[in-house]
Formats: C-alpha cells, structure tokens, sequence
C-alpha cells in the first residue's frame, strides 16, 4: 500500500487530490512541519527523507521525493484514473506544465513568501519575477476548465499552489480565480482540501499553544 | 526536425547534450540572453515564448517549454540513445532527480546566484537555503558515476548546472568535483560544453562592445 509523507496544506496536498481521484488505498503520515516529527510517535522524518521536506511517496520498496515526481507515479499507478495523459506529445505538455508550477510558482514565487523567516528584500524579489508568470498563467487560463484537454495531476498540482494566495499577497486575475473556484467544486478536490485545512487548523493551534 | 531555441551556457546546455547523445539532427538557435531577440535576425523571441526564457523546443506543430519537459522528449523521441528509463519505477527515479535539480539547484540556488540584478539578501538566503541540498547531492554522487544506473538525462541537467560554479561562489565536495570531472570528459559532455563556451564568449564580448 502507498504511505504518503504530507504536512497539512503543504504541496503534498496535490498528491492527496490525486490519490482520492484514484480512489487508491493510502496511509497518510502526517509530517510537523516546524519540528520535521512524525505527527504519531514524533520520530523523526529525517530518518525517511534526509531532505526534511514533503511530499515523500513509500510503495514496498519504492521510495519517491518530488512533488512532480510523485503525482507521475500514482497516475502511472493508477491508470484507470486517467490522471495523466500516456503518449509522448501529452506526456511533454503534462511535464510542462509540472515543472513549470514547481519552478516558477511554487518554489521561486510562493516558497519565498511562505517562509516567515524569508527577508523582506527576498520576498520583493520574488513577487517582482513571479508577476509576469502570473499573468501569463491568466492568460493560459482564459475559457479553460483543466490545463489539458482533461483534468490531471498539474491540476491537483495548480490549485493545491493557488489556494496558497489565501496567505500570501499574490492576487488571482479573474480567469485564475474562475478556474480555481471550479476546481474546488470538483469532489476529490474539495474533500482533500477540507481535510487538509482541519489538519492544518489543528496543526496552527497546536503551534499557538 | 527538431529546433531548439537555446542561450549559450544556460540550462539549454543539457538539451544540446542529449541532441548530441542521440545523434539527433537539430537546428540549434540562438536567443541573446539580455535582449530576448534571436541572434540570426534580430527577432522578438517572446513571439515564440512569451516567458522569454529558454530551452524551447518546437519538433512540428509541437512547442514545448521548460527544461525537464524537453529533456524527456528528446529521451522519448530517441529511445535508441537510452536517455531515460521507460518503467514506471526507473521513470519516478529520472522525475526525481529532474525535479530535485530544477527546484532545488537551478531555481532556488543557481538562479539568484547568477542574477546580477539580484540583491545582496537574495543571494544569501539562496546560499543559506542550498547548503543543506548540495551537501545532499555531495552523499548520493559518492561512489557513482551517473545519477541512475547508466547515464540520462538527469546528469545532463546536473552537469550543466554545476558548470555554473567556475562564476558563483558555490562549492562543490570532492565527489561531486569527481562526478562533474568524469562527465566532462564523456564526449556529447565535453562537445556540448566546448561548443556552449565559445558561444558564450562570443556573447560576452558583444555584450562588452
């Protein structure tokens, strides 16, 4: 069975959507994102993933870092969900935009912001680069419902980094927020973001206390 | 035929390292890296990527951005070069690296790094955040002569990353010093590089006059 290392509203939120899309079997380990313990026994994480960061994918003896990584292999492993397209032109499309939201959105634009220990020059530097993707990201969007021809994993991908703006000062142009605003009606969608945000919730207290 | 729109000594490199590896015929293209214009007539490279970074890719009515994406085409499009594992575990391996180096090395460390635009903080906070990930890389390099079992894409990418260093103040352990040695001497490697090289003097000095 898939063991799924994840910290709440974190990017392995993606691999939640994807997982609930599959209808897979999976152990969810909760990471503590401060302390990098297992939630459960407070192990440590870094025992799993020397790196400290999630999403980290166990299958037998398989062992996944990477979020794009990740949501390849369960849409390899799950096929009858069709989370990925398998030809070689919609398999580049799909990587595209894969790394395109990994590199230029998530970790050059929301990961400085994010970062509560991240320097106010960093954060300026970041939103002044990360302006023109967004933009550009609005117009890709425009009269679209999934960034292919049918819902994939770039999408669990996209929305799990666009519900980040609810904590951050990127703004969402119109058709970036129609496409996010129907992708949370989308079942696997929102029920992975609701029990992602009671995580996340409780995690915050437990912080505060 | 495959054109790739490249700048000399960029992350392209790694695309010309895997053309070359696959005995790919490719028309190679040339984007001045300050004014976003094609070095042959002077063109607006934004009409072809609005984002104006390279490596783009277009093979026919196909266009394709973003490092990683274009890597595993040309893996896929020449499957007789072995640039890429084909199952499903061997893929997630390949994803691995291919995320871990564009997110964790190229973007988040390499890229303010070479920016010389970007302010002194930036630039801290990118070595501060890199150690931990190069001293990482310096552990799984031991001992190896490739990323996977046999030579991918994936060192392409990371050798060309590293290259970067002889103009950054990152430092690399000696087994990844010794990685890096060997790949250069592979010959699409040290091809690829020689020809990146005078391209990228060629540019500098015009940048000069």
């Amino acid at each position: 069975m898939i063991k799924l290392y994840f910290s709440p509203m974190a990017c392995s939120a993606a691999s939640r959507i994807a997982l609930l899309e599959a209808g897979a079997e999976a152990e969810l380990v909760e990471v503590a994102p401060r302390s990098k313990t297992l939630l459960a026994d407070g192990s440590d994480f870094r025992a799993v993933n020397p790196l400290g960061y999630v999403p980290f994918l166990e299958d037998g003896d398989l062992r996944i870092a990477e979020n794009g990584a990740i949501l390849q292999y369960i849409a390899a492993r799950y096929p009858e969900a069709k989370l990925a397209p398998t030809d070689d032109v919609g398999r580049a499309s799909l990587q595209r935009w894969l790394s395109f939201i990994a590199t230029e959105l998530h970790k050059s634009l929301f990961m400085p912001l994010l970062d509560p220990k991240a320097p106010a020059a960093v954060k300026e530097y970041a939103l002044a680069k990360g302006a023109p993707r967004m933009a550009w990201l609005e117009e890709q969007l425009a009269g679209r419902e999934s960034l292919l021809d049918a819902f994939s994993v770039a999408d669990a991908y996209l929305v799990t980094v666009l519900t980040w703006t609810a904590v951050v000062p990127v703004t969402l142009g119109p058709e970036t927020r129609r496409y996010l605003e129907a992708m949370r009606r989308r079942p696997s969608v929102a029920r992975a973001l609701r029990e992602e945000h009671a995580l996340y919730l409780a995690e915050q207290a437990r912080g505060a206390a």
